[in-house]
């Protein structure tokens, strides 16, 4: 079967979304991930309308992808000038991508109504905004932006402006829906329409590569994006997790595992798709939004049994209630209300963590009961291994802690003239030795994290290779506001590993506190393991960067 | 063009969902709105699985529904005994419904490796369960568990399955996709090789009436209910908010209004479409879920414009953003702020939110770029209301604090043995007098919160009826952990609306002070018109919880 390319427009279109906001590095850290997925077109920003994107594409630059073409998108040019002069075009030249897009308008309402234009000037603007950028060496995508409305309301208008954006040279035509109100039977007799039409215009004298971008206004943009592709698309424009304006772009977590598995169309490399659960937690949480658990496929639930019935016919033959194995996108069977699916995850883990089980009579069926309970609490195991691991020595009694806690106090104060200051005092054990001292930050956080240094300093020595790298809080319920639960989610690293640490209190002071001080329990005790082995390939390097690199695929 | 008839499952397949439980009494409140809205069926649950649902029956025995025929659901009989004799059906007859539904086996899989059945005892099943539900006066749905899948691997075997439900006498035959994993055009391709199947064999000595049931684990569900529909379907099944197992069923909010609006086909009356968003709301505040703001023509963001280019647009013609008018649904549309935001939205905004952007002689252009800036040290505005209000207020020298802070000082505190301890002491002015008092809480935000509610009680006795329901917060640019600014979101409600605020730091608290204080500011505000008004017909009450009840259908 022909090969489908897959485009991911989660930088920019992605980024239309409700709050979804990425700052020029989170853009380019996503744009590494996509990349190493084996994502093909990976459209960046608009660097004509913000200078984020701009700062973007200077990132980008300085970077060399293995697989994806960088896109810069953009309009075609302004009526009434020479598309040289456009800024736009301009600024898409300038950041100096293989590959550009832009839209430009297939509906006479909006060439008319919307921009005061007219219907040939429209045509004239695409394809001098094509051929322009043809010229330049660029590898030319055209966005038919409203084209099934358009389509819907005067087809041959609409099929003139693909008609100039292929006689200029576009070496895709995609067709958008844009307002997503398109059903795929839609999607399907326009897309043949159109290429039929195409196709006895132009005959075999150049190929024609048709894509198709989707939103999902019906519920419906990963299967018109199927359905188009059915019709002889061979690229599919989407975003990871479906973020996008109103109710989202087609998402990619759908249609790739669907194209791959379902439908045997290569697009990523099979061996890659293992890493799509890992991708989309990792833009998720680049955006700070709460994964949906429900997500086709990438989904914490995506493969959770609740009725009794399903799991005892799981148990049998996966097939029963699974319709792929879900370890094919790097998701997992998780079975709800029943300990034994549990046991076998925590089995897993533990061993994968060098952490002994069997150690001190413990068995794992409590020890699920245990995560159980603290995850109804509010505690995520899932995107904190540091503190998932000390959890496990814990009940297993073979947690030695490096130093505890015997008290802090933090203060901020504000005057109305003045920014916030912020101080700590903090008294710790290490061993018999007790140690106080006390230490000022940009806020609490930091304030506790630079007095704690200072303590542990006298003892530890090391702890300058290690930093906070990231600090996320939310509130658990969501339901009772400040008097709700808060987890503190905090990510370290050193000059080796990544690590995350999770904490959960009515107060945010004591939820960091607890994820802080896992933190630098995990990075103490990661240092005692070292010094103690000859060489540094010891078990925390295995674990290097957990959930988030797990499959390197 | 024929009716369709809307089976909602929402009380039962929806309670597989991961979290999604009722009470009898909840099911009984929903049942009564889904009647309300005009729903054909609703399946109540499975009176031979669990005591609740035959509680809800016992209750819904004593309600009179308009429209909606109540349906017991169940198995067909157990292997090897007289349907007569079968614990299940028995409950399903005494649960008292017009209508039952039974799911019977279509793959050979199931019959033969899960259920260690013969493919004949399995049709004897079907025939009897049907017959003896009819014979007793029940309306019988059949529903052909896995049919898709059935079909894929045996197709005569699973034809014949039907074949036995309809010669018993079933007056709906549901093909059901139970794992998900089929894609629209396969449900097209078997259903009509069913439909053409059934037709040659009975001809029209009985009319055949199909009906749809599917799943959503490949994000397909709605689109694969559409097909079926097309393909000559008459009833199709679904849940509210799309709840249901794994990734859940498909989503009645999204099927009505496609149905009604985009396909013409009669489902439910036409007038009460404008219920829907409030039918979604109330299911979702029920479950104790939050709601997806992303959900097809019900979400919160299903008609949110961010894009500046997209609102001029809309602001001359809605169809060019806009697939259908949002208040068909009962929905409305909103116009996010952000930095990718325009002139044209920071004028609507404004014109929305009553303020004049022309006073004291500010223009809109530098607002946009002072909120740009803003967005760049790390504010973000699109979903936070109540600062932007504040904020151009501020900008066009309108704004009149109610309140200002002279200082505070929060000091929070753990001893290892103790939970956490927090206090706030705050000094506020109001016009020219000062207060001074404190406050404890469960955590630093909490001790503000409530010393400020006891700091500002003495002037403005309103502030009851106003609470926080989320808190967010997120490090800014990600790299440097504690040192790096935070964004707090909070987000409050009264009575009669929800808005949020926002503050950024590089001290937690701070930011969470300024989101608090932005939040008070705006519900004294409001209350400060609302009392120079006439009649409560002002701006506020039209806002008046937007979402959740505008339209009583």
């Amino acid at each position: 079967m022909e090969p489908i390319l897959i485009y991911d427009t989660t930088l920019r279109d992605g980024t239309q979304g409700e709050n979804i906001n990425f700052t020029a590095d989170e853009k380019l850290k996503i744009a590494m991930r996509l990349d190493e997925m084996g994502i093909h077109y990976i459209e960046g920003g608009w660097p004509g309308s913000n200078p984020r994107d701009i700062r973007f594409f200077d990132l980008a630059k300085r970077e060399r992808f293995k697989s994806a073409r960088i896109t810069a998108f953009g309009s075609t040019r302004k009526p009434g000038i020479d598309a040289a002069d456009d800024p736009n075009l301009k600024a898409i030249l300038n950041s100096d991508t293989p590959a550009a897009a832009i839209f430009g308008k297939s509906w006479p309402l909006h060439v008319q109504s919307i921009m005061d234009n007219t219907l040939e000037e429209n045509l004239a603007m695409i394809a001098d905004s094509v051929a322009f950028l043809k010229s330049n060496g660029r590898e030319v995508i055209y966005d038919a932006e409203h084209f099934f409305d358009g389509f819907k309301d005067a087809p041959d208008y609409a099929v003139n402006t693909l008609v100039a954006a292929f006689e200029a040279g576009a070496d895709f035509i995609v067709l958008c829906d844009t307002n997503g109100g398109t059903l795929p039977h839609e999607v399907e007799s326009i897309t043949q329409s159109v290429t039929q039409n195409l196709k006895s215009r132009f005959g075999s004298r150049r190929e024609l590569k048709l894509g198709i971008h989707t939103h999902n206004d019906c519920g419906m943009a990963a299967a018109n994006a199927i359905s188009a592709i059915n019709c002889g698309a061979v690229m599919v424009h989407g975003t990871i997790n479906g973020y996008g304006e109103r109710c989202g772009n087609a998402d990619l977590t759908t249609i790739i595992p669907i194209l791959s598995d379902k439908m045997n169309r290569p697009c990523i490399p099979k061996k890659k798709l293992c890493g799509l659960k890992s991708l989309s937690r990792y833009v998720s949480e680049t955006a700070n939004n709460v994964p949906l658990n429900t997500r086709p496929f990438v989904g914490r639930s995506a493969f959770a049994h609740k009725g009794g019935i399903h799991v005892s016919a799981i148990m049998k033959d996966s097939r029963a209630y699974e319709h792929i194995n879900p370890e094919l996108v790097g998701n997992q069977r998780r079975v709800l209300m029943s300990d034994l699916a549990g046991k076998s995850n925590v089995e897993y883990k533990a061993k994968e963590m060098g952490v002994n089980l069997c150690a001190n009579g413990c068995d794992s069926k409590a020890i699920v009961a245990a995560i159980k309970q603290m995850e109804d609490e509010g505690y995520q195991f899932d995107v904190a291994d540091g503190s998932f691991q000390i959890m496990l020595e814990k009940f297993t009694e073979q947690f030695k802690p490096l130093f505890d806690l015997e008290s802090f106090r933090v203060t901020i104060e504000k005057d109305k003239n003045f920014p916030c200051s912020a101080h700590a005092t903090i008294k710790i054990s290490v061993g018999d030795t007790h140690e106080i001292t006390a230490a000022e930050g940009l806020g609490p956080v930091s304030a506790l994290d630079n007095a704690l240094r200072k303590a542990l300093g006298n003892f530890y020595p090391d702890l300058d290779t290690m930093q906070l790298v990231d600090f996320k809080v939310r509130v658990v319920d969501g339901c009772d506001g400040t008097e709700a639960k808060v987890r503190v989610f905090i990510e370290s690293r050193d000059q080796d590993q990544i690590w995350s640490t999770v904490g959960v209190s009515e107060d945010i002071i004591e939820a960091s506190w607890e994820a802080l001080a896992d933190s630098f329990q995990f990075k103490l005790a990661k240092e005692a393991k070292q010094s103690r082995k000859p060489s540094k390939n010891g078990k925390a390097e295995d674990l290097k960067l957990g959930w988030s690199m797990s499959c390197s695929a």
